[in-house]
């Protein structure tokens, strides 16, 4: 039984990370998103209980898929968890050497965790969490780039975007 | 008839900046200079009228090119303004898949809206706004970075850089 | 009045290609499809008036489109044409640096032409009519990735690339 | 069960390849080395039956590992053999475009079938089995490069490289 | 005699960067470390009398390398200090265009200062200063990426980043 | 003292190629510029002697450079030479991944030599010698790309590229 790990920020999570999750769920045989919890340095416009919520809402039909929030390094949440494979989705038009980069490091931090890529959409190949949150900003249309499960929620969430 | 607009910071204008300014002037009809204005989130050195002014300055000998300050989304700026083509210097040395990304997620709010790239000369693939304002901070000689019109007032605003 | 030309082998002819020859031409006045001749060191699958045949159906509804047949220096060619602009497709993944190269090198050979780069749709963004031929060598399906109205042909020819 | 397929060349197999054979087996229940056999148009230095001798002969410490000879298009052998996972290799220092263009184009052809991206060690980003080819063809010690089973039998064969 | 220097942050150094520093030893006849000031906008962790020591403590056998702290532009420090060489490292998994960017710009500074890059070894590429800095946050093993001679010390520090 | 081999093909030299060289003048105590020879697989417009020549045409006002041809590996040749550098000119727009490879690989075949690129101008950040040959055949005007020296031998050379 293989259980893989999606970490990421999923701040807010787009359609371009369903699609991830969606794939990796067929791939693997269990899935667990796991949202980066608050401590870190980063900023986040959602609270982490929030981003997990928004998540949970739109994978609640894959049965082996679950979310979590996790603190630390990722190679050690993902030991304790008892995951043995890092999921990271790869854009056509991404940050490459930074994924490579990052996998490299959790390679030499745990070499039993496997670092697995899946490619999304070329239709979501441009899309990111922080180019929602810019649109969002102006009061544009998110509707095409976010889950329609929790747009209208996330429209609501707009104004703190300009505190 | 195109009216292409071309957005930006440029703070400070370069004369990168300027030589696809100079480019699109000939392959476009009209062409608008959209400098975008302080509301955004990011930081600007020079304020929206001093940019505005210092690239107005540069064109005043292309007829079909005039410069105007933007908010909001581009797309519906541009929209508004009668304008058909986005206009985005490409560099050698760029960030080439951010471009991409912008001209993607451009597409997805408004399809009826082209980005068209065009090259900066190859002696200017390696010019920024902020290397200008680097060397600046440093005193250094940005005569060869910035177009001769604006030169003396950019160096007279150097010490704001230390406030 | 701009006259592109969109120079390329079309060895054959791509839904993405003409994505391109279709956003060409709406931003400029006449677009011209230039098709590479035999006389090139590259050897073709298709002869130059069966490459040229298949895009002319294919661009039979835009009014402002022809097609034909170049060789020698495109630079050369386009002049003489009267174009001024040259257009090329930028894939999400493409060969960047090749575009960037031949651009750079067009422009010291003619600095009046100025090379204009459009971004094809992302679904297209992996095709490229290499991949096209190797799927049909191996009797694939290819009807997502040629136009209809020259899928039969393109079949029916097919043979051929195991001589 | 997952059955996942990592189709190549191959020729010869390198250190690189048996690593990312090695991590497939881990993350997979069941993995076949997919030999492409000689009915491509591409020139293969050693014959197809060498290449699948030469890595079963790595591989046979692995036990959910075999090694096949496929032709045709990947996806409709990978479907037919039972597979719903491609593996590819990515190298630190690869032609990531071309692997993703290939990913995407076979996703085009068989939306069941997921691509999945294995990163080699970072020690052997370098390695390209056309790299050991030219090293062996002036008699280089190609011995870091390729698997010690093998070694002797492939330096026996260098002579073939000049005929 | 040519003397190199090796500008850089180094906060803190890593073994990446000390094997830069050991090839450029046995290239060049003499070696500077230089290490830019506080005086920058960016925020150090360490102090530059930190950083400083800490390189001095890993270089203290290589006879021809030395260590200063710098300020302004590198191009007039390094001509101050008689240099005609700038030693950058390239990481086969590195901002390669941000470098040719900084290499372009100090060339149009001072055309007679050439820069120089040297390969890291493949196995440090995916190491950075900010990597380890993070890791070490999470109270993450840092003993592989930073020298021995530094180690207990650095790990000394790390409550400072919590503050 | 430090011997820096430059090795290449030079079909034919390009002025991209001589600003590497006296670059590497100024770096290096003493500079051979290594011309590939015709056994190599690869087919060559110029013979080995042709291409020696027209080097040795265009830096016999740099002292400290020689010329020579080279067989076999070029980290063999390099250490009977004396040599103990390799140097590679990076382009703006270039096959950087291409030039880690080699350079990885030549180290693992011996790391006593160290392989240190030299960035060219920005203006030649798009020569290669293959697209002067392209320009060439099709009598294009090749005077700004290849030394003033050579420029009349290699245009009498042009009906063999038809041959």
């Amino acid at each position: 039984m293989t259980l893989a790990i999606y970490p990421g920020s999923f701040d807010p999570v787009t359609r371009g990370h369903l699609d991830v999750v969606f794939r990796a769920s067929k791939v693997f045989d269990e899935v667990i998103v796991a949202v980066s919890g608050q401590s870190r340095k980063k900023k986040f416009w959602l609270s982490e209980t929030e981003r997990k919520d928004f998540i949970e809402r739109c994978v609640s039909g894959m049965e082996n898929v679950r979310v979590e929030i996790f603190d630390g390094l990722i190679t050690d949440w993902a030991t304790k968890a008892g995951g043995s494979v890092l999921v990271r989705g790869l854009r056509a038009v991404s940050d490459f050497e930074y994924e490579l980069q990052m996998a490299s490091m959790n390679r030499r931090l745990n070499p039993e965790i496997e670092t697995v890529f899946l490619m999304t959409q070329t239709k979501y190949s441009f899309l990111s969490s922080s180019s929602v949150k810019e649109i969002a900003s102006y009061k544009g249309d998110i509707s095409k780039f976010v889950p329609a499960q929790i747009l209208d929620d996330l429209v609501a969430k707009y104004p703190r975007l300009d505190a």
